[in-house]
C-alpha cells in the first residue's frame, strides 16, 4: 500500500501544471508565458553553444552544468564546454549573436525557451544568456523521484542599466574569497556593477608598486595584490560584472595621510613663550590609521601641487588595473575643519576666488578629471561632488536621506534635473540591517518628480551599499543576503512587481540556492551560536534569534568608538539579522488575531509564548557555563515574563495584571542588552493593548 | 533563589582547580604541572614580545589576540602587535631567544608558564613560542560569567621533526582560501610541513611564465598563479610551515603530456595493408586530461633528451618559488607499460645496462636530482623511487601497506636501514575515511624492529596524507579534520600518549575550535544536507547521517570510473564522516549491555532503535520532495526493521523473530545504497546474536 500510495503521488506530481505562483525567479522576468508539459532531466543532459560569444560562456556554462549537477545528482557525462557547437544535438542550445562588453548600456536581453525535449536559450550577447542560465537554473522543479523544468517562454530584460553593489573593503578588509562569492551571488541576481571601496580612513587596500608606503603603514598587511585585483576584475567580467575602483578622496583620507603626511591639511598650533604662533609646520604633523568608525577630519591639502602629484601617479597605476570606464573618487564627508584652520589653504582659497569649502572641494574634484581622462576614465562621486561648477561628465551618486536629515534621493532628481548621469543608493544601504520591504520598495524612478525622459535617462539605476564597519569576512554575506536579492529585483523587473508576500516567498528559497555559490549567510549562523554557546546544543540561541535583530542604523555603534575595526563581532547580534524569522510569523499572527479573533489564530500565539516561557529556561541553563549567554538574559528574561502575562491573558486567567504587562512591554521595547532588539515588540504590543 | 543559586555555583566553579582531565589540549605536551589558582582575562589585558624573533611573531600574536577577543567577547584594547617591547607591563610576556628558521631540526621548544597575574612564553625562536600560544588559547577556560587559564607551567617540544600533511591539489583544484585555512588548522596542531601535491593525471596547477601550455592544455584553468604561490609559501612561513612542493614524474603524467605529448613514451601501432608496422610516430600521439580515478598508463619517456631538457625549464621556473630544501618529484605507481611497448625505450635501456623498468627509473630520477640541486633543493619521493642504485640524499616516502598488498610501514625500515632518511604516510591516508584510532594509533617509530639509534633519527616523522578524487573545496575540510589533529598529536606527543577515550573527549573540543580558523568540517555539513532535503528540515537527515559512513578506503569509487573529477560531491555520502557520532555511542552501549545486561544500557538502546524506527518514517515523508533522499531508503529501512525487531527482542515481545532478524541483519550490512555504510552495523549484529 505504502509504494502504491509513493507511485501515485509521483503520477501525480509529474503530471501537475506549474503555475506563475510555484516558480521561485527573481529577479521576476518582464515576461513568462506557460505552455503544458515538462523538460524533465537525466544524466544525457548536455550543453551546446553557438553564435560569437565572448569566451566567458563557456565558464558560465561549465558552471552551470556543475551546479546543476550538485543540485540533481545525476551525474551528467558533459564535463565541461569549451567551445561553440560541442554538442549540436544537446538538449539546451545557446545561441549568443556577439560578444558582449562589460559596461553600462550593453543589450542584456535574452530569450528562454522551454520545450519537452529541447530548451533555447537566445541572446543578442553573451551577456544576456548567463541571465537566461541563471533564470533556468531558478526554474528547477522536481517531484519524489525526479527533476524537471516547466516548459515555458520567458522574454527578459533589466529595467535599469546599473545593478550595482558597493562592498567596502577599506574598514574591514574582505579577503579575495569573499569578493569572488560575492560576485557570483551578484550574477546569480543579475546584478552587473560591483563597486569596490578600496581606500579609506582605515585602510588602503590597494598594492602599490611605486608607492609600497602606502601599504607598508596603512594596511596593516591587509590589501589586494595588483594581480589579486586583476584576478578580480577577471573573475567579475567572466560574471558579465563590471568593476568601478573607489579612493576616497579629499576626506577619508586618514590611511593616505599616514603614508604621505605632507599632503595633509591640518597645522599645529606651537605656543612659543608668551605669544602665539600658527605655522605650518608639517614635518610635525603625523596622521595615524583610524580604528574606530565615523567621520574624521584628515583631508587631503587642495592647495599643495604635491597632492595632485602624488594622486596622479596613484592613478597612473591605479586605473590599467581596471579596464572599465568608471573611477568612484568618494568626494564624501568632508567637513573641512582642517581646511578652516590652515591659513595656507584660507590663502590659495581667496587667491583662487573660492568662496567656501564646496567651492574649493570642487577645485579639487576638477583637477582630478584630467587624471583619470588620461586612463579614459570618467569621474563618480558620492553627492557632495555636485556642486555647481563640477564638470557634467561627473556620475552623482545619491545615498543622503532621512538619516542623514535630507529628504530620501534629493540629490538624485536635482542630479538628473542638472544634467548629470546619477546611481542611488539611498534606502538600498543593506549594512544598517533593516527589514528588506523597505529596500525592495525603493524605486530609482521617483514616481511624484516630473522628469523628462532625457531626464529619467539620466537615472542609470541603484546599488546596494555594504559598508564594512560592523562586518567580518565571517559575517558580511548574512548582512548582504538575502536581502540584496531584493534590491537586484527592484533594479531589473517591471515598476509593477511589487508584491510583498510574493517577493518574501521567492526570497526563501533564493536565499537557501546562495549557498551553492559559497554565500555563508546561513552556515556561518550556526557557527557563531556554537561559539556563543560554548560548544553546547544551540537551539535555545536559534530560537531566541529567530526573534531577534541586530539594533538598526546607526545605533549599534552610535559614539562610533564602541566597536573598534578590531574588536570582536562573534556576538549574538552578529549573530542576528534582519527579518527575524519567528517575528515576521507572530506579528502576522497577532494582527490576524485583533482583527478577526479566530481560535486557530490565538492557538498558535499561545505556542509562541509558550515556546519563549520555555526557551528562556534553557538559555539560563546554557549561560551557566557560558558566558557569550549572559548578555542575552535580560531580554529574554523580559520577554518570558511578558510572554507569560499574555497566557494568562489568552485564557482569562486572574493572574493577568495589565500594569504589569505594560511594564514589562516596555522592558521587551529596551535597546541596552547584547546589541539586539525584540522583532516581536509591535505583536506583544498589539496583545498588551488588546 | 536562583540568583543565589547562579552565584554560588560561579563562586564554586572559579575556585575549582583544573586538573589534567578537564584540559582539552592537543597535541598532549610533553610535560605538564598544575599549581593552584587561575589567571583570569579582561579587557586590558595585552600581550608584548621580547628577544630578537622573526617579524612573524607580530603576525601570530595579533591573530591570537583576535581568536582570544573573539572565544572571549572582552573587547581587548590592544589591536596589532607590530614590534618588541611596546608593552613591558603586559600580562603576556612572550620571550624569543632568535628567529626560527622554516625547514626541519629547528628547536621548537617552548615554556608556557601561567600565573595568577602573569604568563609567560620563553622559546628559544618564535617557532616555539607559536606553538606555546596555540597551546595557551587551548588552555582557555571558564564558568557562567567569566574566562580563564588554569595556572600550569608547560616544557614542551615535538618529537618528530616532520609533521607533515599532503593536500591534492591536482584532482580536484584547491583554491587559495581552501590551503590557507588549512595552513591555519596545521598551525593550531603544531603541524611544520605542508606537502602540496601539484601536478598529477588531472591537472597541472602551477603558471609556467614560460610555457603557458602546461596551464593553457591541462588545468581547465584551475591554477596556481606564480605570485599566489609565494604568497601561500609566505603564509605558511608565518605559520612556522614549511612547504614541499610535488611535481608527480615520471608516471601520473597525464597532464603533462596533455601540454608535451612529444616527451611520452607512448607508440602507436598503423596498421599497413596486410603487413604491421610498428613505429614511433610521435606527432599522431595525443594524451588528454584524466577525468577518472586511478592508475594510469601516460608516462614520461626517460630515453628522450627533451625529456630532461623541459624538466630542467620545469625546475628552474618552480624551484625559485620554494624557498624550502626539498622538492617531491612523486614517482609512484608507474607499471612502465608504455616503456614495455616502446622499441626506442627497449633499446635505450640496452644500451645503458638497465635490466628494467624499476632500473629505468632510477636513471629518469637520478636525472633530476642535479636540476635541483642547482636549486639548493634534495629530492623526495615515494616509495617506489628507492632502488638499489637511488642516491641517498633522497628522501624516501612510505606510504605502501595492506592495501597495496605489502606489509605496513614495510618500506620505512628498508629506507631507515639503508641509509635514507625517510617520512611515513601509510595509516595515515585520511582521504580513505576510515576510524580515528587506526591513525591515532599509527605510530611512526617501528615497535618490533631492531634500528640503531641512527636508523632511528633517520625517520624524520610522519604525513597525513589527503588525496583529493573525491572532495571538492566544499567538503575536503571534513575529511581532513577533526582527524588530522589526532595524527598530529602522534606526531607531535610523547608515543606513551595512547589513550583512545581521552584523545576522543580532546578531539570533540579541538574539532569546535577549528571552525575559528575557517575551516568548515561542521558548517558545510548543513549545506549538503539542506541541499539533499531540497531545503526542508534537515532533522532526519542529521540523525540518519550520525549513523552512516561514507564506504571506506577504495570501494566508492572502487573502478575509478564511476565519479569523474567533474561529479557530484553534493551528496549523502558526502556530508557523512568517518566516526559517526551516534555509532560510537550505540556500539559502546551495546558492548556494555552484552557484559553487564543493565537496564539504563537497554533503555538506551531501546530510545535508539525507537529514534531510528521515526527516522526512517520521517526520511520517506521528506523524500516526497527531495529526490537526493531517495537512494538514502533501503538501508533506512532495514535499520528501521532491525530496529523494531530488537525492540521487541529487548521487550521480549513474542513479534520478535531470530531468523527475519538476521535477515534483516544483512540488509543493515549492505554498501550497495548511496555509497554508505551503516556503522552501527557491529552493535546491530551483537545484539541480533544475543
Amino acid at each position: 500500500m505504502k509504494y502504491f500510495f509513493i507511485l501515485f503521488f509521483i503520477t501525480l506530481s509529474t503530471t501537475a501544471q506549474v503555475s506563475k505562483e510555484s516558480l521561485n525567479v527573481m529577479p521576476w522576468p518582464q515576461k513568462i508565458e506557460f505552455k503544458s508539459g515538462n523538460f524533465t532531466l537525466n544524466s544525457s543532459f548536455k550543453v551546446n553553444v553557438t553564435g560569437q560569444p565572448d569566451s566567458r560562456i563557456f565558464v558560465a556554462t561549465s558552471n552551470f552544468l556543475r551546479r546543476l549537477d550538485g543540485r540533481t545528482g545525476l551525474f551528467f557525462k558533459q564535463g565541461f564546454v569549451t567551445s561553440t557547437n560541442e554538442f549540436p544535438d544537446a538538449q539546451l542550445q545557446i545561441n549568443c549573436v556577439k560578444a558582449g562588453k562589460i559596461g553600462l548600456y550593453e543589450d542584456e536581453s535574452y530569450q528562454l525557451i522551454i520545450e519537452s525535449n529541447v530548451i533555447a536559450i537566445n541572446a543578442s550577447s553573451d551577456l544576456g544568456a548567463m541571465h537566461g542560465l541563471e533564470t533556468l537554473l531558478q526554474l528547477l522543479q522536481n517531484n519524489a523521484t525526479s527533476f524537471y523544468f516547466p516548459n515555458v517562454t520567458i522574454t527578459d530584460m533589466p529595467r535599469f542599466t546599473w545593478r550595482g553593489l558597493m562592498i567596502d573593503a577599506a574598514r574591514h578588509f574582505q579577503p579575495v574569497d569573499v569578493i569572488k562569492r560575492n560576485l557570483d551571488a551578484m550574477a546569480a541576481m543579475k546584478m552587473n556593477v560591483f563597486h569596490w571601496h578600496l581606500v579609506d580612513d582605515q585602510g588602503w587596500r590597494i598594492e602599490m608598486k611605486k608607492h609600497k608606503v602606502l601599504t607598508n603603514k596603512a594596511s596593516d598587511g591587509l590589501f589586494y595584490t595588483q594581480e589579486e585585483i586583476k584576478g578580480i576584475v577577471k573573475y567579475a567580467a567572466d560574471r558579465g560584472i563590471l568593476v568601478v575602483p573607489e579612493i576616497d578622496v579629499p576626506g577619508h583620507a586618514s590611511a593616505i595621510l599616514t603614508a604621505f603626511p605632507e599632503i595633509g591639511s591640518k597645522v599645529v598650533t606651537i605656543n612659543k613663550g608668551s605669544s602665539e604662533t600658527t605655522q605650518k609646520a608639517s614635518g610635525l604633523v603625523t596622521y595615524s590609521l583610524e580604528r574606530n568608525a565615523g567621520i574624521f577630519t584628515p583631508t587631503l591639502d587642495p592647495s599643495n601641487p604635491r597632492t595632485y602629484q602624488l594622486l596622479g601617479e596613484i592613478f597612473d597605476e591605479v586605473c590599467p588595473l581596471f579596464p572599465g570606464k568608471y573611477f568612484h573618487i568618494g568626494g564624501d564627508e568632508n567637513e573641512g575643519k582642517d581646511w578652516d584652520a590652515n591659513p595656507k589653504i584660507q590663502e590659495f582659497m581667496k587667491k583662487n576666488k573660492l568662496d567656501n569649502n564646496h567651492e574649493l572641494q570642487t577645485y579639487f574634484t576638477m583637477q582630478l578629471i584630467p587624471m583619470l581622462k588620461k586612463h579614459q576614465k570618467e569621474l563618480m562621486g558620492w553627492e557632495e561632488i555636485m556642486t555647481k561648477n563640477m564638470s557634467k561628465e561627473a556620475i552623482i551618486h545619491s545615498w543622503k536621506g532621512p538619516n542623514e536629515g535630507v529628504a530620501a534621493g534629493g540629490s538624485l532628481i536635482a542630479a538628473a534635473t542638472n544634467g548629470y548621469k546619477t546611481v542611488l543608493s539611498n534606502g538600498f544601504y543593506v549594512d544598517l540591517v533593516q527589514g528588506v520591504e523597505s529596500h525592495y520598495l525603493n524605486d530609482p524612478m521617483p514616481k511624484n518628480a516630473s522628469l523628462s525622459s532625457e531626464e529619467k535617462a539620466r537615472i542609470l539605476g541603484g546599488e546596494a551599499t555594504m559598508w564594512s564597519e560592523l562586518v567580518t569576512p565571517e559575517t558580511i554575506d548574512s548582512r548582504l543576503w538575502p536581502r540584496t536579492a531584493a534590491i537586484a529585483e527592484r533594479l531589473w523587473s517591471d515598476a509593477s512587481v511589487t508584491d510583498l508576500a510574493s517577493m518574501r516567498k521567492r526570497l526563501k528559497v533564493i536565499s537557501f540556492r546562495l549557498e551553492e555559490l559559497g554565500i555563508t549567510h546561513i552556515r556561518n549562523k550556526e557557527v557563531l551560536l556554537r561559539n556563543i554557546s560554548n560548544n553546547q546544543n544551540t537551539t535555545a540561541l536559534q530560537t531566541f534569534s529567530a526573534v531577534c535583530e541586530p539594533l538598526k542604523i546607526y545605533s549599534r555603534n552610535a559614539g562610533g568608538t564602541e566597536y573598534q575595526m578590531y574588536s570582536p563581532f562573534t556576538l549574538f547580534a552578529d549573530a542576528c539579522t534582519p527579518d527575524a524569522e519567528d517575528a515576521l510569523v507572530f506579528n502576522g499572527l497577532v494582527e490576524e488575531y485583533v482583527k478577526n479573533k479566530e481560535v486557530s489564530s490565538e492557538k498558535e500565539i499561545a505556542l509562541f509564548l509558550n515556546k519563549w516561557i520555555q526557551n528562556h529556561k534553557e538559555l539560563e541553563a546554557l549561560s551557566q557555563n557560558a558566558p557569550l549567554v549572559q548578555p542575552l538574559l535580560p531580554l529574554s528574561n523580559a520577554l518570558h515574563d511578558l510572554s507569560e502575562q499574555l497566557f494568562y491573558k489568552l485564557q482569562k486567567n486572574s493572574n493577568y495584571n495589565a500594569s504589569t504587562a505594560k511594564e514589562l512591554l516596555e522592558k521587551c521595547n529596551s535597546k541596552a542588552h547584547a546589541d539586539v532588539e525584540l522583532a516581536v515588540y509591535l505583536g506583544l504590543k498589539k496583545m498588551v493593548e488588546l
